[in-house]
């Protein structure tokens, strides 16, 4: 397991659907917002300044999974908890649970790599074995 | 199986992040827009139009997930395959599959059901049994 | 002149585009948002409550002009201070100032207008004249 | 005055707010990608390209001036008309009219430059005098 850090979210007009109800991509948007965040809050650069002294440009996703309960609508503020789960060699996992207060909307889980430029191909991304300071950082 | 439906999208700069690829959630978005044309294809009125005549109010998703295998930029064209894998009582599976022509960028599955507003509860839904003039719409 | 209401939004990565700035749009999004936050802080009800004893739903734009004088990035918080600078007959002006700090980063002003279901043609919009009692509220 | 191009835009569900209309900042995302199919359509390549062997990083607004018109709708098919109305010295003033067939739904202008980074402070960018050849490109 690691830290569990809770991200906040306001829920906003432009973020609803012709059902009145938060389009469900958003909740992706907010659960990499959440990601990120969960790093900053561990101590980790944001990737903009991570990628000048170890090359790493973010950790892109491989795999998403998300189950959604119950609806939310413009004015709430909802709370993302988020936590990494488990971590393996290149990859880890990330999850988010997705709260109205007590009330649980949604639940995802996320697999993702941390990431270089390809050192051959700039425009493609490779995977690196997950740093050990980064990881030790998360826990 | 069903009918198999492609719909296309240009990518657009702003639907790219920082790293100067297509930000995942937006597949989600794609995907979700495929699934809508995908019934329209087959004969099925918008929701807009559907919901005058049966109280449906679309397809809520119940669940998503999806594999990113390659990203995709700006100023591409994508195509999504998608079809229904699977018909149970009250839900459906969805598959789309998003191509740069032959290159398979990403998969996904969702599951949906046809909802209602809740009788008691407008401001709720409710999912129905899958309607079978709209099954055999789509076979 | 009305009250000024703050608006905080947290930039998120997906907010930004290939340049690695705020994708200028977001601006208007949070703008908006923070047009339904001033007239709730100042005792209007969200539009989904307010169309049932009133008819009202909602303020559409009729006009927006925007100026950005300085990008913004992911993890930054901003404050969008949001006041009505205008009230005509049918319409208002909404001034709206994003800063972070005391840093300005983009100024814009919205014309909008309190608008119901068109009697007749309910799949229309018709402007009415400014409620007095929402006037009052904001001031 | 400049060539003009249409770009084709088809209205998806997740376009649209709680009023069942396509989100009003979604229209400055169309028109942004139709700035940048404006340019490619005139010969110019997209920015990742352009940056390599000119250092230009693109066009970003310096402000925009929008009217909306009519509503549109997910599933509906349309078009945007964009030309270069002004050119000035380091800026350019292109013209969008969003119409669904000969219906003129929105029209905006934005005020935008080239840009590269500056020499000094690469996190910020630095407008330049407009490039005679791509100038000349667009007429």
């Amino acid at each position: 397991m690691s830290k569990s850090v809770v991200f906040e979210v306001d829920v906003m007009f432009g973020d609803c659907d012709p059902a009145g109800i938060v389009f469900f991509p958003n909740f992706s948007k907010w659960m990499d917002a959440s990601s990120l965040n969960f790093f900053m809050q561990c101590g980790v650069p944001p990737w903009r300044e991570l990628v000048k002294t170890s090359g790493i440009i973010g950790t892109p996703l491989l795999e998403i999974h998300t189950k959604f309960m119950q609806p939310a609508t413009y004015g709430e503020r909802l709370q993302i908890h988020t936590c990494i789960v488990e971590w393996r060699d290149k990859v880890f996992i990330h999850e988010h649970r997705v709260q109205r207060g007590s009330d649980l909307l949604c639940e995802g889980r996320e697999t993702r790599a941390f990431c270089i430029r390809h050192p051959q191909h700039p425009e493609r991304m490779k995977a690196i074995a997950i740093p050990e300071h980064i990881k030790a950082l998360c826990q």
